[in-house]
């Protein structure tokens, strides 16, 4: 049995998890029996009232990672004669338009730096000009700099042409408010192991009822048809294919705790909180963010990597791993940074520990100067 | 915690594991961390292994059910002018011909009747007339049924004509040996939840190198380029999205134990005990088996549904439930059967209590004659 002192996990997920989600996977459970489908439909209905969305939209979950429910919503909602308009700015937009172009679909990118919000009056602009955008896709969080995207103004724009929207609120739903009766949107998705607490290996999306049930026959794959997902599970409730009957035990667990805590305004408080107290000390440690404060969304912050050549980013890590703190081991945005992040089981003293660790690890280092390296 | 007495699966699984198996999914892993990178390492060292393809294959996971690592599989190794010809005898041969069609890539059948193993001479014969026939999958186990079919025979037939084989042994790695050196196949797919007794969650195909290197471009797919995936994972040892970090603990627990009792040798020996307790006893109570034993694979047995009146199937399934034996919940093949698995951690004393338990519900139901129903 593991101890209770592995390292806490400061990533943008897979994230630490509560010891009783993590016991709920102790069970196993017949995929077809009605214990699961009687689980997996309480599953579903929890996160379609997550979105405010009960009565127009359903929840169709998928197997794998975050990625693989995105791959699946464009290839299920997209038609083969539809185009996709991708806002972008940062890693994860870049990825639905290697989707698109991996499955021959037509794309266009309206991009903005990794530190600016997408471009609402361009996305205005573009869905006048080019008839032939079926489709939007935005990220809400996106997890390269932790900026926070104008979803809001985004949604009411695309509705205001028409157009379908996709959001990819991967790394911000259940955490940062979102209800379909105030943003529209036609599909929203989300992976169970980010804001939602739970274990990696399933993904999802909550799509409009009209678009689901109107999208037969546009997929690319098979195991990645929502459409057919979707219709096979209002049969019979059942997955077509074997889900992770493990992770999805887990999965209803979080959900529970994640209504426990108070919901969406509940689970994002503790962030925000997380996220104050993690900014404040770096920067009284001498860091510099990314972001400025009203763009930096509660989920992961980027600092700039210091400047002071005793910095080195892999002593760093490897300090903070010793001291029980997992921080993400790489960098996304084109700045040279890194990131810390503040979701998970994860809580105040969780983040004065990480900072007291962070200090100590600096000092071994002799790390003076932790702002940022600024061009000569 | 879920009590010990939770019902034991006899499914083709997900199946029952061992509770250490599940306690191995206790700890949350970072996903690109140094101690998921060994772990990860490990585990598809000892797929490879098991396969007797060390130095010539490599193992490559993908997120999800055995199906995403099929469709994976196919779409990755089968080029755009490819011609994929199935041997069929079952749901999961038609499953890779469902694929091919959504993929788009061309395809033909051998079909043979569910009970009767795949036709050698037909293959020889097809191989011979069509050129354009660059690749062959098989199914070395056709979980309708219960099935083997004659895979040693089908692999020296396409090496013979200079093809590809894929063996779709997702019911029988690691219970039934398949050696590389001796039975030529360019790629192998199984998952984590058969015959290792690991938790739902992950596929993966053993591929040989050379073919896998030759493979960049193919994919219809992001999520399911194994190309994309095996180049990522050779330089880093990640895996490119999310992987479940959970199950990928429980399935390196489940593989040290699978080695523990004496690898595909010794599981296979308690399967095979298990199958001929079950076959024996279940004749003993009047039913008829669908397949003669010499076609019967240790790993599910299909029976033919009484003849008598009194016998209803959703009645039988929810008494045995009672009594804490899920068996699989509905029919697959064309004749009017039921199935029970041997497979997972599951011993003699456990079959022998759902005999135990079939008896009883069968003279609480006032079934008399177990025997198949006879056409007039």
């Amino acid at each position: 049995m593991p101890s209770e002192r592995e390292p806490l996990l400061l990533t943008p997920g897979p994230l630490t998890t509560s010891r009783t989600t993590r016991e709920a996977m102790l069970r196993d459970w017949g995929s077809r029996d009605t214990d699961f489908i009687a689980l997996n439909a309480r599953v579903r209905d929890r996160l379609v009232d997550m979105a405010g969305a009960r009565g127009s939209h359903v929840c169709v979950p998928v197997q794998g990672s975050g990625t693989f429910a995105i791959e699946a919503t464009v290839g299920t909602l997209l038609p083969r004669d539809g185009k996709m308009l991708v806002l972008v700015n940062g890693a994860y937009g870049k990825r639905i338009m290697r989707i698109c172009q991996m499955i021959g679909r037509a794309h266009a990118a309206i991009e903005t730096a990794e530190d600016v919000p997408n471009d609402v009056a361009a996305l205005d602009a573009a869905l006048a000009a080019d008839r032939s955008i079926s489709h939007v896709a935005a990220i809400h969080c996106e997890t390269t700099s932790g900026i926070l995207n104008p979803i809001a103004a985004i949604a009411e724009t695309v509705a205001r042409h028409g157009r379908s929207l996709m959001i990819d609120a991967m790394s911000a739903f259940g955490a940062i408010p979102l209800d379909a009766t105030k943003v529209p949107f036609d599909a929203l998705v989300a992976s169970s192991n980010k804001c939602i607490e739970g274990l990696p290996g399933v993904g999802y999306a909550i799509i409009r009822e009209s678009v689901i049930a109107a999208a037969a026959g546009n997929s690319h794959s098979l195991s990645l048809d929502l459409h057919d997902q979707w219709k096979a599970m209002e049969g019979n409730g059942q997955w077509r294919f074997t889900p992770p009957t493990h992770v999805l035990a887990g999965f209803d667990q979080a959900l529970a705790e994640h209504a426990a805590e108070g919901g969406v305004a509940g689970r994002g408080g503790r962030y925000s909180a997380n996220c104050r107290i993690l900014v404040d000390g770096m920067r009284a440690l001498g860091f510099e963010t990314l972001l400025p404060d009203a763009l930096q969304a509660p989920i992961i912050v980027t600092f700039h990597t210091p400047s002071d050549p005793a910095f080195e980013f892999k002593t760093f890590y490897d300090g903070l791993r010793q001291r029980g703190y997992v921080i993400y081991p790489g960098k996304l945005t084109a700045a040279d940074t890194f990131r810390i992040g503040c979701i998970g089981h994860v809580f105040e003293a969780d983040i004065r520990g990480a900072l007291a660790a962070v200090e100590e690890v600096l000092n071994e280092m002799g790390v003076n100067n932790r702002g940022r390296a600024r061009a000569a």
